[in-house]
């Protein structure tokens, strides 16, 4: 089964960080990963029936890639939990900031 | 000479302003903007003498689009200043947030 590649978050720029965020989707998945602490598959974690799952892959590989999940294979699912400690130190207060933005 | 449309903030999403901030051109373009009170020059904004003038235009209407920034004609200079106190309203402490980051 194949294996993510997870960034080290010194290796992730602000601008990819504040890209990954720039998505009502993808800002949805970290905002169900933040409010509880364990883990979540794909789909538990989109809550998207309606996304095509190429678009789903390709947001949950959006935000590896900026260090803002970690995704591991779990018998045939693959779940995903906030990489929050980390993100935080790399980038401090800024996730808390955006989650706690009015919603529209 | 032509006048550029300047949404409400009201109407701005988050993504929206997430995305306007996620790129090094347009964070520099606010940085200057910010380290300053009063209004710059596209060029002068920018600092950016190797950015084609299509390109930078268009880093100035994604800051536009996105409620950061308001341009007006003078005489034939295009002046760009901050709008920050309503961005600040909009969206709290996401801007000092995110100019505050570590910079690569």
């Amino acid at each position: 089964m194949a294996l993510y590649p997870h960034p080290r978050l010194d290796d992730v720029s602000l601008e990819t960080a504040l890209h990954a965020l720039a998505d009502s989707c993808r800002l949805g998945i970290v905002r169900r990963l933040d409010s509880q602490t364990g883990e979540l598959s794909c789909q538990s974690a989109a809550q998207a029936g309606e996304v095509p799952k190429s678009t789903l892959s390709n947001h949950f590989k959006i935000l590896r890639g900026a260090g803002l999940i970690r995704t591991r294979a779990a018998g045939r699912e693959y779940l995903s939990s906030l990489r929050r400690e980390e993100f935080d130190a790399r980038f401090p207060g800024l996730l808390d900031t955006v989650l706690r933005q009015p919603r529209d």
